[in-house]
């Protein structure tokens, strides 16, 4: 972790540690990521698109780990039955349902076949480190912490409505359909957010662990931009695909 | 793990899984990246070269700690004395001495300051990732496949001898001093790898087994090509440095 050093001031108010929270993602959220203006302004190859969906499919389908991480951990069946939604949201509750299936859908649709989108094995080296990390990070870390890494969701809602009208109007091979995984997200995200962001702002009362909970969302921050440096590296300029990965 | 359906043959003689492990090398070892060319090439500029030197301090750091959860792992006391020479190498017996040390003055040598290096705080989240992912990977696989993601060493002399020909030639600001870092390596990496690939070789018998291990080395090549990947993208090209990141 880095920034870990106390600062030397007393605590943040709640309401100041939430404008603290917002600013790290005023500078750090994925949507001001060259590779997101160039996918929501039209500028991406029908290759491109895919290469985004097949590697946000690996994102995408460790998200259940991760919170299966967390619940794993929380000491109550309350805080455990909150955080269940969101296993619910991405697996869903019968086959053809959920998050990740929906995914699966949006990958279809741009032209993948859903076996090798389903086998990862065609997703860059540097989606999976980033990914992996994230699991990684909520299953070692404070339980506050792992919280808080889950709060780039309060940013959410903005890149989402700018991605779902840029790419139905930028792209003749994507419908509405297609983007189906982005509906519910935004009213899921929301709901999370409202109690995620109320048991960070409720329990990191200390410099030391406010000092904490910001320093996870930077973390979480850089898992989401470091997917887009990858892609952007390897699939806007010639020569840099690595060794073993999808090849549009 | 990727590529782990056995295929459909006998299992290779200790010969032929030598010369599958080389082959791996031979397509995927990050002498061959785009960024390796430019810097011993002499294309790079200074602020590349010391961006270079702050990230691969990362993973020097971190090399003691996969090697002792691997020590941590190993079931004889013969096993573990083996491996423990790696500790040394990497840590020294002193202070001021050992492979970390020698880094940290590589990197002063090149301009950067001590402080900034140890603390890591400037790297690329794609360099913590990637490290990150090492460790991990020799804390949860089996000790055979941990064994075998170290058999990159068996590439390593080339890439040294390359490098530190390369960079003095190329660069003023280069001396043999500031390599001294890798003189120690071209004898270590040999001996290591003497033991690292018997063990391979005689204990991956299986055609599962002889497959974990040509996985594992494409994951530990895929851990050292992307931190390049991270390098070149960020520093090669402008506008692409991360929120947080080393600025030359």
């Amino acid at each position: 972790m880095n920034d870990m050093t106390p600062p030397a001031h007393a605590p943040l108010s709640p309401g100041e540690l939430e404008a603290a929270l917002r600013a790290v993602g005023a500078e750090r959220y994925h949507n001001l990521h060259p590779f997101h203006r160039r996918l929501h302004g039209g500028q991406c190859t029908r290759g491109q698109v895919q290469a985004w969906a097949l590697n946000r499919y690996y994102y995408q389908s460790r998200i259940p780990a991760k919170d299966a991480a967390l619940i794993s951990r929380l000491p109550t069946a309350e805080l455990r039955r909150e955080w269940r939604r969101r296993l619910l949201d991405h697996d869903g509750d019968a086959p053809g349902t959920g998050g990740i299936e929906r995914w699966l859908k949006l990958a279809e649709g741009v032209g993948l076949d859903r076996a090798t989108v389903e086998s990862t094995e065609a997703i860059l080296p540097g989606t999976r480190f980033a990914v992996d990390a994230y699991v990684t990070f909520v299953r070692e870390n404070s339980v506050l912490e792992a919280i808080a890494s889950s709060l780039t969701e309060m940013f959410s809602p903005g890149i989402i409505s700018e991605r779902v009208s840029g790419m139905l109007k930028h792209y003749d091979f994507i419908t509405e359909t297609t983007l189906a995984y982005f509906t519910p997200r935004l009213t899921q995200a929301p709901r999370d957010v409202d109690f995620a962001l109320g048991y960070v702002l409720q329990h990191a009362r200390s410099v030391e662990q406010q000092a904490a909970v910001l320093a996870a969302l930077r973390f979480k921050c850089d898992v989401l931009w470091s997917q887009l440096d990858a892609l952007d590296y390897a699939y806007v300029s010639p020569g840099n695909i690595p060794p073993g990965a999808f090849v549009p």
